[in-house]
């Protein structure tokens, strides 16, 4: 239908007589000429329609904004050149115009800079802008890079099921009523974790999958329920394995989709010490503050929190110096205040170190009278505090002063314009095994239930539990963790230790995993693996904050696609074929919740 | 953990010393000499452990079928070269063996040759044997192939949503429960077909997926509930557009994968052609045998099921001459009658020409009672049998009578070893637009209700829809559609006119499409498209019946997972979370049914 794609007509083509297929991007009627502007996925070409041939002007001038058209003209260099497209040096002198449909007047413009609700009710006209097409090509770009990568090192791409068994993070499980098994069900998979164990075990060796993965939860705004993961497997590896070629492979492909060199080395950091300088196991290294620990400065001052949380067996005060933020007035530290508290703080205690000429009378705080001179001098000292500076305190549980602080520290440094140009990748290793989970009273895989432990001996890791660091790692990307993955367990007794520790019994444990059971007594090789986060690699390299954006058909916050109205009700004969109904809407109970149906 | 794969050492290694990992294939005692047969993916090679090193020998003898091993020797010549394999000029010195993981003793050994079953629960063995590593590699070639002929020019791979809204064939809908909408469902997509015509209407202009597909019906031997398609869509384009690259890609992943050439056209046969001369829409043209039509030649005949069908306006008799069957046995025809009453034959008439030369006196039938000579005489001419030859008879609607003699035609095709070597693709196109439903008395569409009608004016369809031809087309490859596609409707009247001739009504045509019938109205370009079932092309290159090979974890045909035993029941506070629950079973009613709950 068409000779050219609209952005690429060039010089190259001067007195050449094209066919071109398009949206009408603009139209203009001047001095008894139409110009067209004519736009397809490469770009923009101009097009000329002179009012010498009658017909074809009248065509011209009632073309309409998005009208798709397919139109035929000699090209010739253009009088006023346009040095920011391609096709800027020339235009067309159309001789034939086929309006192949005609577009009716749209329900926004582009320009108009529309909700995105709007947005994504009318998803194929937001996709066709060109700033959409750019985002959506960038992951396009990276997802082609990245499996040829994989497929020139023999790496095995394998299709594993959708319609699959539930697992033990089963509240999150997506259920799937099953037709032919009345009252039985299928999940959705929260991620092929098990079934690329069972390749590695099946022989495959090196696995890989652009791989759908489910989780029915309530949606943050970087979350949607289905999300894609790079998902690789390895037998027969060591961390560093898995680690030095997916390194490689980032590096190639950031090479590759945006002309990005990355350290040639990413560095590595522990769980704790990423903990102990920055609050987060995914430290943004482009911020250049850290924190300072000062609960041996504090343990006998008179500010009773933190006295407290300095002798606290599991208490951590910590300081934050952000330089030459003394000048921030009392409402911007109020600002910080209130996000650490969104973060869990009880309070955030500052310093403002004015002018250290004047010895401490240069340093305001409202918690400077709780703290004798030898004390202020050491957090001095200990921050490396300077006239100008401000520090900032919190004192708390280990993890929630971590947490908050880690917070304070991101907002300060986009706050402060401290955030750093370019790309900081690393690693984050020897993750903790377990967390204690309070509210279940139990204990919880930091990874996930089949990650190896650091000891190989079941005895071992039962007396150290709380101590036990895994095989796990992360790969961090400006403080978003890009991947994550682990050695896994490839030994039976092992793996039901761990899932006894975890508070799956043995009896729970064969239901939903016996398969994974059996399979390891048969075998089954040394293996790990890893799976990077599709979405959130491309919004990164697309340069935008959404996911949605890279995404051709988001879900809202609200689990909706509005565009095609889905979720929607079903016809209670459907249900029937598949054994379930819809339960009946509780009135609410006398204390406002609504009971169980 | 290893410098090499076992299958692939051969003599360019000798004297070095290697490192391998795999699986025990074999182990075998002899005059105080351990032979170790280790395989992994690659191959097998041979380890040689002589008693000299009494440690190590005791560590080989006591290897098991299974136990995984890592092992550590020298390269050399081998006394007796084993031809078949790559390594078989060499075996390994072994000087230090390590036990990964010792193996259970196994549920059952590959050359016992399991049932289907066993080797399901067990995939993980099923799949480390070398045939079932060839199947699924095969498959894993096909679709890195296609890939990469794909991205080289320039299709954009987009992935659509898995959560999306049911569609108008609902009945063969999977449903999933939304847990933030309290009665509502999402739909798993039988095709991402509206997706990516979407797509086409957002800027995209050339769209690939491998596509993950659910159909939830009763499952037949080569069906899934879930299977992959090479989902495909062109902007701007017409038939010939898609076939000709489709085609060329096909002939391209058939070099590369198998070292197959393919014809260099693929021949073209309308759908009244196929259905004609082979009574099929997929001909398996492998098979040297065709139809001929006798309606004219028995109008009159005393044979009443063939008058009666011969006059019938939608009647067919039709006649199929196998060569040299005339030695079939009485049984052996019984059994292809038997073979046309499951395809809906309500008899099979069959003729046997045993010696023309004695005239009709030669013929053997049945019915030659009810033919007089120059009615027999004429079928012999129009069939062209000759001594030797069986011709078998079907007379029925037009329709039916096409079905079974198809499916005769198969079987005498296989049954006489007629079916020749090698591949023979065909496009198939011109299809009528709408099939006549009679159970549901109303007008089905052939292909699916998106595809173009021949004609672009809606009243010219409204008047001849019995007899509209669609712009659809399939790729047929001995005797499979592997592949089937159309031009779409891109003008908004006439996709609500198709809907209203399929008994769409307006409202749900908006309820259901109105995004389709919206998007169609904001300048939609033409475009059209294919989609290639993967599963059965990979059976096809592989040489299995069955596409269960082809799939790492497949369902079996009562849609069950045997490894995870998926579906299973689900905790009913689990499914209060997503507001459904279990239909109580209801006692059969007096008729003998269940009656619905």
């Amino acid at each position: 239908m068409r000779t050219h794609y609209c952005g690429l007509v060039d010089e190259s083509l001067i007195d050449q007589t094209v066919t071109l297929c398009g949206w009408v991007n603009t139209t203009r009627v001047q001095s008894h000429v139409v110009f067209i502007d004519l736009r397809d996925h490469e770009g923009v070409v101009q097009l000329v329609v002179d009012s010498d041939t009658a017909e074809l002007f009248k065509a011209a001038a009632a073309l309409g904004y998005e009208d798709c058209v397919r139109i035929t003209g000699a090209v010739r260099l253009r009088q006023a050149a346009n040095d920011k497209i391609r096709s800027g040096k020339v235009e067309l002198l159309a001789s034939a115009i086929e309006v192949l449909n005609k577009a009716e007047p749209l329900p926004f413009h582009a320009h108009e800079n529309p909700g995105e609700d709007v947005r994504l009710k009318y998803r194929y006209l937001d996709l066709r802008t060109p700033d959409m097409q750019r985002k959506m090509r960038t992951r396009i770009k990276l997802v082609q890079a990245l499996r040829r990568y994989l497929d020139e090192r023999g790496f095995q791409d394998i299709e594993t099921p959708i319609l699959t068994k539930a697992t033990p993070e089963g509240a999150r499980d997506f259920l799937v009523p099953a037709r032919m098994h009345e009252g039985e069900f299928y999940a959705l998979p929260q991620s092929p974790q098990l079934f690329k164990q069972i390749l590695m075990m099946a022989g495959f060796d090196r696995y890989y999958q652009i791989a759908r993965c489910f989780r029915d939860e309530a949606l943050r705004a970087d979350r949607q329920l289905e999300f894609t993961q790079l998902d690789m497997e390895f037998a027969w590896v060591s961390e560093r394995d898995v680690q030095d070629l997916t390194e490689e492979m980032i590096r190639s492909v950031f090479r590759e989709v945006m002309g990005v060199e990355l350290a040639a080395q990413f560095p590595r950091m522990t769980y704790e010490e990423a903990m102990r300088r920055f609050g987060s196991d995914k430290p943004d290294l482009r911020i250049p503050l850290e924190f300072t620990d000062i609960a041996e400065l504090v343990k006998t001052c008179e500010f009773k929190v933190f006295t407290d949380w300095a002798n606290h067996e599991d208490g951590r005060v910590v300081a934050l110096r952000a330089p030459g933020a003394a000048s921030l007035s009392r409402k911007q530290i109020d600002d910080i205040a209130a996000h650490a508290a969104k973060h869990g703080a009880k309070g955030l205690a500052w310093m403002k170190v004015d002018d250290l000429a004047k010895g401490l009378e240069g340093v305001t705080s409202p918690i400077a009278k709780f703290l004798d001179d030898a004390t202020l001098t050491a957090i001095l000292a200990a921050t490396g505090a300077a006239s100008g500076d401000l520090v900032l305190f919190g004192a708390a549980s280990y993890k929630s002063a971590s947490d908050f602080m880690g917070a304070v520290r991101i907002k300060l440094g986009r706050d402060l314009g401290l955030v750093a140009d370019g790309w900081t990748p690393l690693w984050v290793t020897d993750f903790p095994m377990f967390e204690w989970d309070e509210e279940e009273g139990r204990y919880v895989a930091l990874h996930h239930p089949f990650t190896a432990p650091a000891v190989d001996d079941v005895a071992d890791l039962r007396a150290n539990a709380r101590t036990a660091v895994s095989r796990g790692y992360d790969m961090v990307l400006n403080g978003n963790e890009i991947g994550g993955g682990s050695i896994r367990i490839h030994n039976s007794a092992m793996q039901s230790a761990v899932f006894e520790l975890l508070g799956i019994g043995a009896e729970e444990a064969e239901g939903k995993f016996g398969f994974l059971l059996d399979a390891l007594k048969f075998g089954a090789p040394p293996h790990g693996g890893i799976a990077f986060g599709i979405d959130r690699i491309a919004a990164l390299m697309a340069g935008t904050e959404s996911i949605r954006d890279v995404i051709a058909f988001p879900k809202t916050t609200t689990a909706q696609c509005l565009m095609t109205g889905a979720p929607s009700p079903v016809p209670d004969k459907q249900l029937a074929e598949v054994h379930v109904s819809v339960r009946p809407k509780l009135a609410p109970t006398a204390d406002g919740t609504a009971g169980q149906g």
